[in-house]
């Protein structure tokens, strides 16, 4: 049987990875997809590797009123613009907003679905997690959870693959700018600080109130990774341990004791995290590893999309990371 | 029905990326891998992001006297290095040499499937061809076949990435060295040039004795363009449709009018082509696109495989390109 | 004794070039600088590493009717921008023009100034070279002044870094875009076809009718490679003796027996040519690498401005190449 | 006058840099280049764009028993190599070490020139500091001057460009596997631990116990940027303002209220260091930017020549940024 899902945003970079994912999903029919710039365009005008199945795809104006009859929609818009349309789409269409409007808001389930899949089930509106919390929030869940380190004093310095910052956008973007370069930014100010703080709240129990946030720019297109320094008396193994327990039998999370790297996560769903504690210093320092795009973005979007459909998690989300 | 295969080479490019492939394919299942220095390991160490059923094969060291049964073998190994083994693979296992030792070799069949499938089908030795001349022949295919260009008069202009250079190799392909740098090499001496004039003597009928390439490394990890300069008489629309009709029906062959960029083909077993033409000056100009470790490689091998087990040809091989 | 000197473009790649190589000449002092965007910023906002002695100076916005007295003006404006402008800049002012706007216009010498100059020395209004015909001309002026190639079937097939395409550009250039892409462009009809075609009959006295010119975007900052397929029966040994004795005494003009790699020249003002040639075929392959931004901008607009300032064309042009 | 320089180590990338620096220093004369690999090649067949003056200069086998007569040398080799034989180099010969094996040792300066110049000026044994220790010691010493925060509660969140793992390297360090790749390595042990808590215990008199340093790869050529997180009540202005007095009057250190990009540095010597501090969480963050191969390295040992040898520190090292 056959589920017909939309994309809202189909020129953007998450937008357009949740058109690769779909189109190879084996439950999920791509009927409709939405744009601002890109309307009136086929599929295979915009991305010249689409199937067959989905070339002639006339990319629709995004209006909520014209939508056709869906049972998921996919949303990807640039923050700030989304809260209002989402709120006409009919109820019966469940969402996945991939954006930044939704976190932590009332009626929305919080999506992070390695952590909280249960949460997510019932539910038809879901707030995926930005690509920043998603890599941090995997390695720090398992910490918190057990009490191991300190939810008021954590210090996360975050680094992103250039694709973070979205599509078509400034000049300083630009190749010749960004290539070699490595730009810290957003010191003590960032969007996603706030939805951190908040999970890091409903996992912990405790206070958040210390957190220190700051990402850095990267030379490359794609990847996440978040390097926490925690304060707890734990040893290295305590964290792994408590790792490979949190995850148990959740399929797209793996623990490893070498240091994550991006590109083992290229392409894929996979979320990496390892660990390296030192009891005499009370220092732990957790690290997770996700694609921007995949588990930071278009993958967490289709798995929630399963588990809110009833089916397996890993459902078209099953291929290897490319590399190298 | 499953159907047993192995990799040999599972650490360098072209081997990581046909089990990639392979750990996706609905009808392979990987039963054997082999390598030098990985031998002993499993694949998970090698690979940080195999799937759960693949992780605990552990990597043998090749050696052909202790196959376990087979029904297909892919061999990824150095130049020189499978013509001696490769012959005492037994006769019932079919074998996809994805190296360049067996090209256009007696009882090998050449398999540049998107153009020769029908001689591929019924063999057990396929030479899969290089990066170099799978992008260059597949664009040159129609060409030659409607006597569109003359045969002897071909100047093949190719760009690679690095990855097209192997593994694990020289430091001249450090990152510090090739980062930001242009290095074209083998002029006039360059190692594919055998084998494409002797796949276009056969695609035209004529002699391909003034065939010119020059290959180039360009700083990307994947990629292969080849801008060819040809002479004849005609149009870039007679391109385009000779193009169209010799490619009608054939799923991994996208005719553009567009330039093709190498992108478009990431992790996919895409060729893109173009054409333009100037018949005032009996200039010809053909561009081919593939992904070297894609059609350049392992895809190819994926899609040869098939077509020997009589699959069909796009089995697990449906992945949309990776982008960006 | 002092020369003043000025930019007009100064926010552009080009003119930010001419700024450094300004900033560490021992006769120019940078007394002007002028631009659109960035008009009312001091140098030290724009560049941050701007030596102290500029750091304070404001970016006027350009307007000839306003320019302090100069001896020397650098235009580096966008095609098509600057010959009216220019034309209202005092006939004492001495112009190099980096832009595309005068080359081989009436009262312009063009300024290709390691082959040409004496023609260069005299005269008050230069149009520097264009980045590909820099390359291809320094490559390619040995072999036509000799007559060892036909200048009338010649093809080009260049490469350049994305600082090429100007800054600020289009999205099209933004990282994620272009990193881990290669891009055909411009075929058949690139805008720097009739300057080369120009200065190919200049240097043969021949008809330069079949030039073929293929631009090609390269995942790199800087860097330019034109490989150059040509007819003719000669040696590579032949090319090269000529190339040396042409450029005997040239100090920017480095001859190599190896094929030149892009990085060799990275921010410098240096050519290197190579040749490789079969004269059992006719065939020459010429092949020329310049730093676009250096021997293809702003280093050869200082070595024009160091020519007819009388100054030696080396002076504040001294600098080794960074590697890696 | 000219000064009689030395370079051991020559073919390494810090080596390499000091070779071009000091091509372009007006009192320092190249006499002298010693290598294990490239012993007996012409500076020219390592250096394609070496200048004319050095081009035929040949690298000796290094031995300190066959030194010709020098002022100064420049030993850039592999950690654990120079110690004994830098130990044989004659008294009379001033010696700055790029490599890591005598800083901290007694008899040789720390040579961090912008903070401690007058425990240089009249040494003759100089150890240059690493390339992460010059990010984050420049950027850390006014506030551990000024008692702005503790010493004993500092976490350096590190990256670098891959020419920081050295040249020549690992097939880790290849293009295919490090591009689009971001790793951490050495957590907990890396090697610039003891330098950097030497370093801060005295700049501030107390104990450097609690210091946690994890560094990155980036995928980039040059360039390091230090993140580091301390603990103090304070405000950004006030971590500024600390800086713009320590560094009055210093030629190489910019304070800047942006947060500083490592292509700021790139082929420079200067250090970039900015500030954002929250004295509600007792937090300050400082951030330094410096070129591994330039003040990291080679820029930086330049400048220790110069203040050995009496003259202005910034002879030879005026030179701007290289940018894009």
């Amino acid at each position: 049987m056959s589920i017909r899902v939309g994309i809202v945003g189909i020129s953007g970079f998450g937008g357009g990875e949740a058109m690769r994912l779909i189109a190879s999903h084996p439950s999920f029919e791509l009927v409709y997809a939405a744009g601002e710039a890109s309307a009136g365009s086929r599929l295979m005008d915009r991305f010249s590797g689409v199937p067959d199945k989905l070339a002639d795809l006339v990319i629709a104006r995004w209006d909520p009123a014209t939508l056709p009859k869906l049972d998921v929609l996919f949303a990807s818009l640039p923050t700030g613009a989304s809260a209002e349309a989402l709120a006409r789409v009919p109820e019966d269409v469940k969402v996945v907003d991939i954006g930044g409007d939704h976190r932590f808001v009332g009626g929305w389930a919080y999506g992070l679905a390695d952590v909280w899949p249960d949460q997510i089930r019932d539910q038809r509106r879901i707030a995926n997690p930005g690509c920043f919390p998603a890599a941090t929030l995997t390695a720090l869940a398992p910490l918190l959870a057990e009490g191991l380190i300190e939810p008021g004093n954590i210090v996360i310095d975050a680094k992103t693959g250039i694709s973070g910052a979205g599509r078509g956008g400034d000049s300083k973007f630009g190749y010749a700018e960004s290539n070699e370069n490595l730009v810290p930014y957003g010191l003590l100010r960032h969007v996603h600080m706030p939805e951190m703080a908040k999970a890091i709240e409903r996992l912990s129990g405790g206070s958040a109130a210390g957190l220190v946030f700051t990402p850095h720019l990267v030379p490359m297109t794609r990847g996440v990774l978040a390097t926490i320094y925690c304060r707890g008396r734990t040893t290295t193994d305590a964290c792994l341990d408590a790792a490979r327990r949190f995850y148990a039998g959740r399929p797209f999370v793996r623990v490893t004791d070498k240091p994550p790297q991006t590109k083992w996560a290229t392409g894929s769903n996979f979320a990496f995290v390892s660990y390296a504690a030192d009891p005499e210093r009370d220092l732990v320092i957790a690290m997770g590893v996700v694609d921007n795009l995949g588990k930071g973005a278009a993958g967490q979007a289709v798995q929630n999309a399963n588990l809110v459909c009833g089916l397996a998690e890993t459902t078209g989300l099953d291929g290897t990371p490319v590399w190298p």
